[in-house]
């Protein structure tokens, strides 16, 4: 095993790539001394934008993939088609053990699918999660899944919650994270087939700090570390949250602009409220990672500036030495025994 | 048929009951003309609330009724057990013909199976859902089920797009409204199973304006006027509406008290923006309607002010004079013909 945490970042991912990406790239190397970056994808745009650039060149690689996977193609295809895009290359270089993990912020479908068919699921478990941080009022939390399992399975849950609960306590560093499943009332007998199949089992987890059910008005309050559910509900959940967001900010400046009194507070709040308001900012925390893969997969948002690239690189090095597959590979072994 | 809209009104029902509630009546009934409301509930308790006010008695009449049924009640038990209370009562008045409508603030359980069990379906209608108006940037949209209906077929999701917009056309006022299905991607091959099997139904439906898929980030910007969903994905939206305004306007206010500077400017944004937000709150649009039913059954928020007491009790007023019931009867037996 090598000492650096290596990862294949997908160069030409993202609305902002490949300047963004590289530039993030740089900045990741230079802040982390254990991190190996293998910028994937055109060699020769990606050679334009490390001109006149200083950094290590023996932990900032360029790794030729002359296709891309556009966000718009059906990703079963794309992944099955285009053998030497920077997605399908970056991801084979996990399966192969040349790097630790793979980051992208292009085409998720691709990403998800090339997870499961590439990478590769680590065995016994059922599905891979794709699992955000969102913020709340004090923190974050980690809601589970988002990805493409919809009509999720009871037993698929249960696995959620214990890979989430190894995620949580060992790279966000939250220790014995309350795990909620994201119901319609409080009370055991309320939800739909799926979750009051699954509450129980999630009540007899031993390995798990289960709080019991969880209403969506109390996710930003904080209340749970860990929100379980199927990925078409959180999905919703995660959309509505960046939607819901956008909307109010809007909202809120529209009302400052209305009279010259308003607008003139608004100079004085605007310091001030733009510092709260990045506590709530999804790319503040870095990438969602695929859990239960034979390496880590991490999706970043489309419109990732270098920062948010920054970051998801470098949460890469805690996953890695936090050997967070090697920890869930243990705790599905133990069930499947 | 009475020239008034007759209401039973829940006097009992809701977190400031009865004086809330009987002070919305009073407010009613002094701004429209065409409304009779029956206060039910008990009668000792209202009757100190209406002392010294001065109303017309012809149109406010209080039914007395000795129990009430609490929120925490199992519903189902409480309906069938309970029957001289406010809730049972005042349904079995719609029931009878007595009422045209019914109000309540109290328990959305026992309302949800009261309109089932009590006043009953329409016949060929498969399931009454519960159709809060939420706030967008420029209006409203109607959530279309967020009741008591988890694990819904895709026949009943169709059925809630055409009671829908037989609602906002004629009492919200939307010309043709835009039917769209809460969905994770815009694309007609996304979804879970429900989804899948539902949008085909809809895109063959001549008497909607169906427009496809919403993602729900594009909830809040108004995208369409009528979002359709099963009961479960619905109410995980209606509460995270909720829960993550409080969340961002307490980060908000948080922000602005954090310096002496943002505090002189919160003191001057502070009128334009209570202004703004209003129109971003859910209690300004009156209470949720049950669609479907032998009569109006409409639930108001468990916080309600006199004020949102006020536009529900009006609100009944036009759904009652533009025979929504009636025009329900009309759509849904063509299908079963």
């Amino acid at each position: 095993m090598s000492d650096y945490t290596r990862v294949a970042l997908d160069a030409m991912g993202g609305d902002n790539a490949p300047a963004c990406n590289v530039e993030g790239a740089l900045q990741a190397v230079a802040e982390n001394e254990k991190l190996k970056v293998y910028l994937v994808g055109k060699e020769e745009e990606i050679g334009k934008c490390l001109e006149g650039k200083d950094y290590d060149k023996e932990r900032l690689i360029v790794v030729n993939a002359t296709e891309i996977i556009e966000n718009a193609e059906p990703p079963v295809m794309a992944i099955r088609k285009k053998k030497d895009s920077s997605i399908v290359k970056a991801m084979n270089m996990v399966k192969e053990g040349e790097c630790d993990a793979y980051v992208s912020a292009g085409s998720t479908g691709a990403t998800l699918v090339g997870g499961q068919v590439v990478v590769g699921r680590i065995k016994g478990v059922e599905r891979a999660p794709l699992a955000p941080l969102i913020p709340t009022m004090d923190g974050v939390a980690l809601l589970i899944d988002c990805g493409a399992n919809v009509d999720a399975r009871p037993s698929m849950l249960v696995q959620f919650a214990k890979m989430g609960t190894i995620y949580m306590e060992n790279v966000v560093g939250i220790k014995n994270p309350k795990v909620a499943i994201l119901n319609i009332g409080a009370e055991e007998d309320k939800g739909n087939a799926l979750v009051k199949e699954t509450f129980p089992l999630l009540n007899a987890c031993p390995d798990i700090n289960f709080i019991g059910s969880i209403e969506a008005r109390d996710i930003p309050s904080g209340y749970a570390d860990i929100i379980v559910c199927d990925a078409f509900v959180g999905n919703v959940v995660l959309k509505l949250y960046e939607g819901l967001g956008m909307a109010l900010i809007a909202k809120i400046k529209g009302g400052m602009m209305s009279s010259l009194r308003s607008k003139i507070g608004a100079l004085l709040v605007k310091p001030a409220l733009k510092k709260t308001l990045k506590t709530f900012d999804a790319t503040e925390y870095g990438g969602a990672p695929m859990l239960g893969l034979n390496g880590l997969v991490v999706k970043t948002h489309g419109s990732s500036k270098p920062k948010e690239i920054k970051n998801t690189l470098i949460q890469c090095v805690a996953f890695n030495e936090q050997k967070i597959s090697e920890k869930i590979k243990a705790a599905i072994s133990i069930d499947n025994e």
